[in-house]
Formats: C-alpha cells, sequence, structure tokens
C-alpha cells in the first residue's frame, strides 16, 4: 500500500476510544501526521480524522474495526486526488471557476468529465482539455435521460458528481445510487427561499443578506446536509438581475469551498447534518 | 423654526424634479447641506432625503407640494433626536446595548421608558435612569393588557416603539396605531426559520450561518419591511444554546444599527421594503 | 452622439450648484436617469455622477463649464464598455478570473490585449481568444523594457491598464504617462504588509485576518488611492503557503470588484483617496 | 479535587505521544469530555486541551510529566471562572459592554475590580455593583503610579488584568509582572496603523476596512501576540470621528470574543503567536 493513508471513524463513544485507536495504529508502527476528533453529545456519537504515515496493512483495519460496537464506519484510504465528475446545464461561472482552479491546483481534484445536457459548455471545457458529454433529455421520459446519465457516469469511477448549476431534479433512483456523494450548488441562503427562482424571492422579498448554498443531495429538494454557506450585503439599488449577477461569486466560491472540504475527506454526514474538521 | 431641518420627499419621478425641489429650495434661501435620491424604476417612484441649513418657512412645503403628483409625501422636520419607547420582556441583552449606547451617545436617541409585562429588568432600566413601566399581562385579556400598554405608550410623544425581544405577538389593531413605527428584532435571518425557537430550527438544519433580522412590524408576522440583517458562522460544535449565546451579539448589533439609520431618518417604506440612504 | 451619456463632475461646492447644474441638463431637453453627489466637507469639494439620456450637444458641456470655479473637471463620456489592457507575469488567478468574467459578460469590460514579461501565460489567454503580447525584460535595462511596454500599450487605446500580478515594479515616467489609469492588485490588506512577501509577513505576525487591496498606482509603492478591500478570516493552522494559497480568491474578487466599479464610472480619484459612488 | 478539570499540555511532538497521555487520564480513571490537538510542524511543537471529568490526583500530574522532553508545560487546572481585574481610563465602551455580559453570564468571567486612572467611570462600574479604585497618575512618576496599580491589583488574586481602553503605556517592569496576563484592545487592524489615532490614521489613508485587535501585551507596544481581530466595511463618507464611532462596537465585540477564547483556556502562545482552540 501507499505510506500517506486517511483514517476516518464513526462509531458510539466510550471511554478509552482514542487511547484504544492510537495503539493500534502505534502497534502498527504508524505515525499520526494530524488528528482531529468530535463528539456529538446529543447522540453519544465520536467522529477521529486522521492522517497516517508508514504502510499500513489489512490488520490495523480488522484492530481498529474489533474496538468498535456494531453501528460503526472504519475507512482507511490511501492519500490522492479525488475523482469528480461535473454536471451543467447552461450557466458557466461555476463550472468555469472549477475548471480554472483545478488546471492550476488551487483545489486538488481530477476532474473525469463534464456531462451536461445541453452543448453549450463544450467551447469552454475543452479548451481546458475536459472531456464533454452531451447528453440532452429532449424526447426521452426522465428516467430515459438518467438512464443515459448512469450509464454514462459509470464510465467514470467517481467519487463525487458535482451539480455546478445542473438545472433538473434527480430522481430518488438517481440519488440513491450516489448516496451521499452527489453535491449541489443552490442559489439562496437555504433553508429561505427554497425552489425556484430564489434571487426573485428574495428581490421580492427585500431581504439585505442574499447567500449560496452547498449541500449534499438528498431526496428532498434543498434539503440535504449542508457543507458551506457564504453571503453577501445587498440594497433597494440592487435589482433581482443585480442580485443573480452578484451572487453568482458567491455561488462559486461556496461551491469550490464545499468541494474542496470533500475532497480533503473533512465532511462526515449525520443525521442529515455535516461534521467538518476544518 | 429651528435652523436644521430636514426634507423627505416620495413621490411619482418626472423629468426636472429634482430641479424643481431645489429651485423650490434656492427661492426660500435655503443651503443644501446633504441630498440623496434614488428612483425605484419598477414604480418609477422618486425618493429624496435632504439636510438643510438655514430658517423653513410655512410657504416652503406649499411650494414643493405643488410640484408633486397627488400620491406623494412631504416632510419637513427640525432635526432633533427621536423619541422612542422601548418594549421588552426578560432578555436583557438588547436592552442592555440599546441603554448603554444612549448614555453615552453611541447612538442619538432619547428613551423615553422601558414597558414590559415582567418586572426583571427593573433594575437594569434604572441603574441608567431610565422609567420603567411594569405592565402584566396576567389576568387580563390580550385586549385589555394592549388597552393597558397603549394607554402607556400614550403618554409618551414617542416617534416610535422598539422591540427589544418583546415577547408577546401584537395584535392588528396595535399595530395599526402604531403604523411603520414598531420596529422590531428577530432572532433568525428571515425569511428563513419564521415564528418560534429559530435556533432551535437553525440547530436542527444544520446551517453553517445564523443570522438577525431587524425590521418593521405589520400585521403579518415576521413579513414587515426588513431594515437590517446580521449574520454569524456557526459550525457542527455548536449547540442550540450556544446559537441562542452567540446570535444575541447579532441581534443587539443588528437592532442597533436598524435603530441608527431609522432615527436619522435615513430609511423609506415602499411596498413592503425599505430604501435606505447609507 | 450617441444617446446614453454619463456626466462626471468635479467642483467647488456652492449653493444652488445641483439646481444649476440640473438647469442646465433640462434646458438641452435631457432626462437624469440616476444621479449621485457627494460633497466632501474637508475640502468643501463637489462630485456628481449623473446617467443621461437623449442626445447632449456640445453646448451642454459649455453651459456646464460656465458654473464652475476655476479649479473643476466635467466629462461627459458616452456609455461604452471600457477597453482594459491586462499586464501579468507568471500567476494565472486573477488573469483567469477575469477572462471568464469577461468573456460571459459578468464584467462589462473589453480585453485588448494582455501583455507579460513571460510566455507562460498565453495558453490561457489564446483558449479565450486574446491577444498575447510577450515582452520578456531578460537582457534589457528597465527603462528599455517599459520603452517596450508603452510602445505596445499606445496600439491599444486603452481606457485603464491592469496589473494582475504583474510582478515588476513601474518606474515614475511610466506611471506618470497612465496617471490615475493604472489599477493594481496588492496582495496584502494595506497599510499592513507593505512590500515583498506579504502572507509571509502576515504568517509571521501571527494576524487573524488576511486580505487583498485594489487600488491605483502613483509613484509611491503601494500607496496610491484605494478602490476596494476583502478579508480572509485565517487561524494557526494556516501556512504561509495556506495563506497565500487562499488569498488567492480574495485577491481576484477584490480585483473584479475594484475594476467593475472604476469601468463603470463611479470611482473618482481626489487628494489620494477615492470616492465611490456604490 | 473537583471533579472537572481542563488538562493544558504544550510540549515536544513524537510519536505515540496522544496514546500516551490518553493512557495516563485512562489509568487514573478519568473521562475525556472534549479534546484538541494541534503539532506545529515548524517547530515540532504539540499542543493539547482535554476536559477531564472525574477526580484527578498529583499522580497524574506526575505521570505527564514523565513523559514529556525537558522543555515542556503541563497544567491542570479546575473549571471555574476566571477572575478578572479590568484596567480602563476614561472611554465606555469596552468596559460597559464587559459589564453588561458579565452580569447576564454572556459572559463567563468574574470581574473583581475596575481600576482607572480617572474617576470617571465610577458611576457605570458601581451601577454594575463592581468595585472601583481611581488611582490618579497626576503627579506622580510612571514608575511611582504603577508602584500603586501593582498594590492594588495585589489585592485581587487575578488570573488576567484587561486593558479596556487604558489609555497609557505600561512598563516593561508592569508587563513583566504579568507575563501572558495582559490583554488589550487596540483600535486598528494591527499591523495597519500601529501607535497613536489609527482611525485618524485610516481616515488619511482612505482605507475601506477598518478593524480593531486584542492581544496580549508584551514589551513592544502593538506586537503582542494576536488573540482575535475583526473589521468593519467604511467607504467616503465616513469622516474619522465616524470611524471611531462605528470602530467602538469592533473594538467591544473583538474585546469580548478575545476575553471569551482566553477565559475558557482556549488559547496557547507559543513564539509570539496564538495557537486557539474554537
Amino acid at each position: 500500500m501507499s505510506d500517506r493513508h486517511r483514517l476516518l471513524i464513526e462509531t458510539e463513544d466510550k471511554k478509552g476510544l482514542i487511547h484504544q485507536i492510537t495503539g493500534a495504529i502505534l502497534k502498527h508502527n504508524l505515525n499520526i501526521e494530524q488528528n482531529n476528533e468530535f463528539v456529538e453529545k446529543q447522540y453519544n456519537r465520536f467522529f477521529m480524522r486522521t492522517d497516517l504515515s508508514g504502510a499500513p496493512v489489512q490488520s490495523l483495519f480488522d484492530d481498529l474495526s474489533a474496538l468498535f460496537s456494531a453501528d460503526h464506519s472504519v475507512k482507511l484510504i490511501p492519500k490522492r486526488k479525488k475523482r469528480v465528475v461535473i454536471m451543467a446545464t447552461k450557466e458557466r461561472h461555476c463550472l468555469g471557476d472549477l475548471l480554472l482552479r483545478c488546471k492550476y491546483n488551487e483545489l486538488d481534484i481530477d476532474i473525469q468529465a463534464i456531462v451536461s445536457n445541453y452543448d453549450d459548455l463544450r467551447v469552454l471545457a475543452e479548451s481546458f482539455g475536459v472531456t464533454y458529454r452531451y447528453i440532452s433529455h429532449q424526447n426521452l421520459t426522465r428516467e430515459a435521460h438518467e438512464a443515459e446519465l448512469l450509464k454514462t457516469l459509470a464510465q467514470y469511477d467517481c467519487d463525487y458528481v458535482v451539480l455546478a448549476k445542473y438545472m433538473r431534479i434527480l430522481t430518488p433512483d438517481f440519488v440513491e445510487k450516489y448516496n451521499n456523494k452527489i453535491i449541489n450548488i443552490h442559489h439562496s441562503f437555504l433553508p429561505a427561499f427554497i425552489g425556484a427562482s430564489p434571487y426573485k424571492q428574495a428581490y421580492d422579498r427585500g431581504v439585505k443578506i442574499i447567500g449560496a448554498t452547498a449541500h449534499f443531495v438528498n431526496n428532498n429538494l434543498d434539503e440535504g446536509p449542508i457543507i458551506a454557506q457564504g453571503v453577501l450585503n445587498v440594497n433597494h439599488t440592487y435589482s433581482a438581475e443585480d442580485m443573480a449577477l452578484f451572487g453568482k461569486d458567491v455561488e462559486k466560491q461556496t461551491l469550490a469551498r464545499a468541494l474542496r472540504l470533500v475532497c480533503d475527506d473533512r465532511v462526515f454526514i449525520y443525521k442529515n447534518k455535516t461534521i467538518i474538521f476544518e
């Protein structure tokens, strides 16, 4: 195995847990580079993220698993760039921002492909040397279209699917196939302005702050676990269009921040919320 | 009349308006110290706030009114501290903050009295030398209690009523008597988490930013025109109680900021939104 | 002439000024779309920015000039995209961000060319269809290199020169030729950390907030009029390299914001400071 | 001993350290409620803050100390309110804010006394029932005045001395006696605008953001380890006086935040910087 790994543990909390875990790590002659723990008091739940150096073996995994109650999760993963497929429709600001960041190593991910239901963004994608897969939804049922999408996604062994302004609602079947692996950027400060045209809603309500929310997608629209949120001050001189224009900046920053956190294995999901070791 | 006045105009926009208004001001030998205008394009509505020096006479008012279409508002008011009555219940952070700011001239308002349905805050109020009026709601119908409140408020010729964590809902009758004169601080980033226990709602939803909203009160709970909003980053380590504790800071700052704007005549209300000359 | 113009006035303040200016505008049958004024009290200086519709003629300009004291500035300019030349060295984040924004109309400017003392950014520039001019400084004196730059710039009738991480210091001669037309992004919260390696300085000092500053360039390094500043919270877990990485986001946003303001004629320069009608 | 303690460790990092420390804790039958660690890579330094429940005995302390290299620090302190003396001069906003917060348990500290070189703030202090010690500096040498201050401070067994706008410079002798125990609020975004009249400096420079900095005091004026910083957007309409007025809000919030962190034992000092477990 590689000699840089990350250990991710979620289990019931109990006395002596850190001592036991670090004991197993030491026994296998591994070094802890960095360590974060958190205990969620309401449910007595323990979360740990540890960067290890040295060569882990399967027996570490076994030793660790033996420590925990039935309902636990232990992952020991090599440190490497995460593989991501980006889905988009026609809007370019989030996609362009991600392409730029990846190209120049500001965001340490590996974009496998861009999948879109329109062909509009092909030139942008290809100018960055990224594969563009155009899968039109026209003349297709939702199910047939998603079947095409899934077939395409299956060609890439991706860690995450990023919805960078993908404007179609995904079915529960689709979401379930990529459970806790789909990240969306919603153009409002959730849970305010759920649903369509949030900037128009914000304008009509006369709010003084607008925002964006990056979240995992589950089967309730705009109600998945929140990863990151960003805000922007506005005032009476902003039209709904101005809000949409300036909001794009917040959207792309918030999505990039969420993706950086997720792809650095800093985000745990628990009870429809996130625990994030920043 | 005093020689420092403020002119507040709202009317239909038309060509030449600023020239006509400034002409009327000049004709009366007044000087414009500072000037703000805004044209709301959707409804073609003109707003103006002007600081004047010199002694205005009634004929200026008449000349100005003659310039405008039927549906207009012109106010010519002497520059002076606004008179405010604060209503509170048991929470102290907003009230204490306002008392401190006023005492030391950080907020240029004149607190006439504090009215509360509990006696808990009397010591705080009186330590700042401010009159405390305890009007219990116990054993009273809502209407009877409000009648007592109104009788008390009527003793003070107040420009604004500030709800500094006053925890009872006001009836439409009450609100109408102080139309566009009641300012409330709501402990959430409206329109997210309308209603009760917003911090608990925010905690349960797992948001990463919480906030507070200062707004005028109208007859739809938490739906009046927004004056100011403030936000605070939170994370998974915050309990609902932590959010409530840290949120207090945002609440008191947001209320103070809103009150400063309103009492400096910087806030116009139009179509359930605010236009604010900052 | 075009029928959309912008009027920019700077002059000594005096009684009746707005009335006189709006009178001249009316006399020429022009309509005021939007208007901002500001009086700088310390020096009694009046600033005005007005959007006009209708066809202005030279006599408006003459009428206005006749109103003002000797030391004034009146500009009547057609509303059009500003022409900009971007200078860069090797860093890509600001340049890439500006290219993306312009390509997709988030930033309403016309990039004439990119001029660099290295050839590294050519592929990026040309993938957006923008002319790239490589002018190496190697084997040239500073004066000889700047002569080359000036010759190149002269081929483009540009309104502004944007230093998007151009890492060479410009001579007073160069700066004077583009007086108040050169915009720089400095990677610190000026005036903290003037000079080289500001992120290293920030790291060494242990600050909790870092920032970036967009400013006009004059002959004192990092001391020109500030247009916009942005900040970012950091903590003890950030290395100097992390600060530099995350700081890039603030740099590019701050530069884009400054450029939007300047190219929308919202920025006046007076006494080494800016007056900005936002 | 009490059954709620906090363990604070600073030592050289080495393999197995967390396992050894948690082993010692377990051996004494104590429970870890919460835990934070950080390794400073540049100097290979390990920091740990742990909340313990159970009754610690001296032998835990001995066992822990035996684990570490010579240059280490281990503190095992009962969880209790920190005792603080506040020093002030004439300005009230920070002092008033701290008094309000403590009175109503928003800030969990115990204010022993307020010491001032003027008598102006006595009424404020006493309205909150806090002892006020007036020690004029008039007709005294700096040394004689500080001798008086030290004599007064010595009467209170205080954990921290808070300079809430105390406007006199302290001598190295004074500072050394309360080494790493004096917290100051500086009214600028350090290291910008070191020294006197920072708001005037900020106004003259035309910055678009102002700030405040809470820091430990050492012998280089304004150069001690930074605990917290806060910022505020300003623009050309702000006079130096406006900046000072609005800046007060940032000052008091930043000081309160710093004090909350320090008094919750979340702040380690190392190499003139702070490591803060938030």
